[in-house]
């Protein structure tokens, strides 16, 4: 029976993909019996209820293999139809080319992009464990649940395995299990030509706990090794698993073709004889099959509902805590936290905006008892430390402080999937250039539409002495370029406050706060505007001493400038409008009235100034405006120096502003 | 002597921070011996010729430890002064926060970016087997040098060192010899809060020579790995050595702090005390360390006289090799390729553009023998399979194909590591969206002004069903954004062949080929202008019958539906331009005749069409022009619907031509 069971999973993703006419027929059906332990056998999950909190979780880190999730979804019951299969890869169906977060009900998360899922994974084992400190009571286990994976030859060569792998095994996260699909073959052909790693040995000097299957099809040593790596609680687990690629595909098992292509109607007739099914039906499924698929999805329903019966007596007894979670799982921050916003006094005293933002967080803190976050080995540069808190840790799931280590891109996958566990409010820090380690998470997340904060300092030229390859130039304007994206560039301490607020009101994609190094003014409110006009993206700062004639426009560090430079040019009987701009995006979002009041279309000449790529400013500037940025990189020098060697000074922007005036 | 030579580093060290007020003392002061080992014991160089062939190369991959470097070359005899040490960090010094290549003699590449450096070293690893495969000949071991680097914790534990390291251990690469400086000390801390791994263990499973050094001061010790080292021949070579961050520092020792803060100016005169130097002096080098260095450095001129005495042997012996060796090393590629790029005819039949490119590459192979490259595994996909050439392997160090794996970020290091060696003309390939993966190795080509090629493949949604997670959108515009970069997106087969042309004559930075998975018609040139305009960046394609009302810019794999727009405009009665656009950059480079030429100033009407994000191309439409793109993701469905989905069709571009006129 079990047998008959994980064929038909094998002849429903060939069919699918010949269906199709593209995709990926081969690991599915190599890793089919994995599949059967996982949703059959192992998993905890509830195909009516897909969102039920103490669910295990399930991540395709090979997503490509979405063919056997789509499969075993619609076999246990989800909401999931044949239809849905049958429109494989065909436009605005939910089974899309990769398993999509939002899609498809059972899906956790978006992969495809290799490596993205593993790393994911930990970010929930983080989830799980800190959902677990925070509200397991003695008798109530409400999270306990584990983290599975299937990787595959492909996420074990990304790099991002190996930061997310050496992270979960210096914390100890034992509610990993994850199944690695060693099935020896990789497009361009055997993998030993160009990967010869003993993983099992690797993944031991990363503290994991390691088994070996040499057969793919043993569904009971699979088994066996799944509730083993349960019982490990100390160590994540990998099961290495050996398969074969189109297991049962006469002419295609073991081979590269076999790993991007549809098999062809003739080999996928072949596989259905080779399984005892007729060739020439499509996308059967065996009423034998499907009761027992269905069975196996109603057991998990009564699971669920146990969890729900012991969730109930946790709120009779413990209802401030309950009522606390329900709220942070249902996106509601309460007010208080707004109210902590620390508010920057003018005057003499130069405040770093990554120094506000430290300030912000550690007020914030405790009205938040889900925010949490670190850096990729640069909490004391960042200054992102919540300092009343410990650091998570293998013998401390309460801390709220994470050290990444210097893993950018594991850091940005893991803030995805810690955000994905309601409730949770992660926030990652290190320096902007390093977003260049980082961007295929900052994508995801945005597909996603989920909420990361990801804190960026030492933003431009003016980080000084570290150089030209520590200086971003053009990491702004590539980090906007992404759709559903925010970034938040505030020009001082006021306005980090609000940017901090806007992030956490935020919801529909991540939100990159970008701050300096280098300190700089806090602007005067009681003489210039509200900083709270940073929440809506631009805002006038400064409104001209008569007829504006000229719109200076600025982000972070390089406002300042232009508030001196309006000071002097109105010496020079020109009166000019400052604007203040940290957010493109926010900025978008307004309504076209407000757009128009503080950028006139009637006003023209306007002079965008800020320190980096002047790629897109041309929108808000018009063709009678100008842009002072930066076109080539940065050199190693005192801030002050590199800045003003690159044209960021007073001086400077006011004559650029008089010679629009002169065009 | 040894000690007080040693001891002398570590002392300049700690001034010229010091003297800058910024940087890293800590490293430098810890491996101090490493650094006497290398450069005084084990490493051939030549300072009065830097650039000699025969030379170890060696890489800093923990760049902040740049003092080092620098002590050791003004030491050893380059080119390199006191005053360079002592404006350390300071505007326009050639002592920059990190090694940048081109500013000190003797920086083989620049580092910074942690992980960089250690994927470069298999780069450059790679090209002296290459070039040994090559040139080297019985009694003439020309190309037998080694590649050593320094890495650190931050090295470790990025994923880019397990990317290398992994593809170092396939291929066998035993002139790798790589020293780790263990100390235990990361920004955040001690690096057990984060780091926990056994990189012994690791290693090994990569199949690399492991060495532990207990007593990082111990000079023999160290000295005697590295002979070991040398004699290790078919592994890449790991020697841990376990050191302390500011070592001889009392107060600063074995302290996060001392990472990358100065000392302090007390602390730097109790480290000269510890020493037995004058506290109150400054910059000091004793004479005899100072005729110890000199005298090594001119040790190493005779080695290399020894070398150049073999290779004009050589040159007698093997004339033809020896002249292409020099040819090629000076970047002289001959003329022979140029006239082997093949034209492809009109016709009915669609290539894409990344069939088109394989067979450029491999038409002009065989006239371009340095010429190599592979594929992140997909060399099927992205059509780089050089077919008359085998596999770079183990056991084949004469083949020009490179399997990197799924190892996007590595290749990209890599490509670098091959470009820095002369006459070595690499390429990689993946999808286009995976350039995310790999963009800081593009970055720091980009400053370096090396010239990697990158065939990015699968350009756009109309890749098709792979999806969201596949399908670029914003890609373009952020490689755009990095300066000194070139990309190309060329429309069909021939423009192809000249973008094949454009990237191998380019100097100056990395060269991009964006490219389709689709099939593209190829554009009839006997009809429309000659492909050779897209090594202008942009040229008129074809002619408006009449005076033009409008101009259609389009790039890839949307200029043929301009063409046909074009055909349905002047049905309507509207003359219009169409341009084919395949690089910004190549256009920005050309005199302002040209531009205006192709783009005239009075005809303001454009309208630019590319399947990405119109981020930037407001530069070249206009005010009153328009920009068809791409401001959201992508979906999963056949190319042809995915393109239709999202407006790339002749109808919408012909509408919205039209409406530019009727604004």
């Amino acid at each position: 029976m079990i047998q008959r069971c994980i064929d038909t999973v094998r002849v429903l993703a060939a069919d699918a993909v010949q269906k199709a006419n593209s995709g990926h027929p081969g690991t599915p059906m190599g890793i089919a019996p994995m599949g059967h332990v996982l949703w059959a056998l192992a998993m905890r999950y509830d195909p009516k209820d897909p969102g039920w909190p103490g669910r295990d979780r399930f991540i395709l880190s090979a997503g490509h293999a979405c063919m056997l999730q789509y499969a075993y979804l619609y076999l246990t019951g989800y909401d999931v139809t044949m239809e849905d299969l049958k429109s494989f890869r065909q436009l605005h169906s939910r089974a899309a080319g990769h398993p999509e977060y939002g899609l498809l009900p059972g899906i956790e998360v978006t992969t495809g992009p290799l490596g993205q899922g593993f790393a994911n994974g930990v970010g929930m084992a983080i989830a799980q464990q800190s959902l677990a400190a925070r509200y397991n009571r003695e008798g109530f286990p409400l999270f306990d649940y584990h983290i599975y994976a299937i990787c595959s030859d492909g996420d074990m060569m990304e790099g991002i395995s190996h930061e997310a792998a050496s992270i979960a095994g210096a914390l100890q996260l034992g509610n990993l299990i994850y199944l690695y699909d060693d099935n020896h073959i990789s497009i361009e052909g055997d993998t030993n030509i160009t990967f010869r790693d003993d993983t099992g040995i690797r993944f031991q000097a990363y503290g994991w706990h390691v088994q070996e299957i040499a057969d793919g099809n043993d569904v009971e040593a699979i088994a066996g090794a799944v509730r083993n790596a349960k019982e490990e609680t100390r160590r994540p687990s990998l099961i290495k698993v050996r398969t074969h690629i189109a297991y049962g595909s006469p002419h295609k098992m073991d081979t590269a073709e076999a790993h991007g292509s549809p098999l062809g109607e003739e080999e996928v007739k072949l596989v259905k004889e080779r399984f005892g099914f007729d060739p020439n039906r499509y996308f059967v499924v065996p009423d034998d099959v499907r009761d027992y698929y269905r069975k196996v999805g109603e057991d998990g329903t009564k699971k669920a509902d146990v969890w729900r019966k012991l969730y109930s007596d946790y709120k009779r007894l413990y209802g401030i805590e309950a009522a606390e979670y329900e709220r942070l799982a249902a996106g509601n921050l309460g007010g208080e936290w707004v109210k902590k916003l620390p508010v920057f006094p003018a005057g003499d005293k130069k405040i770093a905006t990554r120094k506000a933002s430290g300030s912000v967080l550690n007020a914030i803190a405790e009205d938040l008892p889900l925010l949490m976050g670190g850096a990729a080995d640069l909490a004391p540069s960042t200054e992102t430390k919540l300092d009343k808190y410990t650091s998570f840790s293998a013998t401390d799931r309460g801390g709220r402080n994470f050290h990444f280590g210097v893993r950018e891109h594991a850091m940005g996958a893991i803030l995805n999937g810690m955000v994905l566990t309601k409730g949770i409010i992660p926030y990652g820090a290190t320096f902007l250039i390093f977003s260049d380690y980082m961007r295929p998470p900052i994508r995801l997340a945005a597909i996603m539409k989920i909420r990361p904060i990801i804190v960026y300092t030492h933003d431009s030229i003016g980080l000084g002495e570290d150089g030209t390859t520590h200086q971003p130039v053009e990491q702004l304007a590539a980090l906007r370029a992404i759709p559903r994206i925010t970034v938040i560039r505030p020009a001082d301490a006021n306005e980090t406050a609000y940017a901090w607020r806007s992030a956490l009101e935020h919801t529909g994609g991540p939100v990159l706060l970008v701050l300096t190094r280098q300190g700089l003014p806090v602007i005067d409110q009681s003489k210039y505007a509200s900083a709270e006009g940073a929440m809506k993206g631009a805002y006038i700062l400064s409104e001209a001493q008569g007829e504006p004639k000229v719109i200076l426009i600025g982000t972070g560090s390089e406002v300042h400038l232009l508030l001196e430079a309006q000071e002097r040019l109105l010496q020079g009987g020109i009166p000019v409008r400052v604007v203040s701009m940290p957010s493109w995006e926010l900025f978008d979002a307004q309504d076209k009235a407000y757009q128009d009041q503080v950028l006139p279309r009637g006003l023209r000449r306007r002079l965008a100034v800020e320190a980096g790529s002047p790629q897109g400013w041309l929108k808000y500037v018009t063709e009678d405006g100008a842009v002072l940025g930066i076109d080539t990189f940065g050199e190693s020098a005192p801030g002050d120096a590199v800045m003003k060697e690159y044209g960021f000074t007073v001086e400077k922007v006011a004559a650029m502003a008089q010679a629009l005036l002169n065009r």
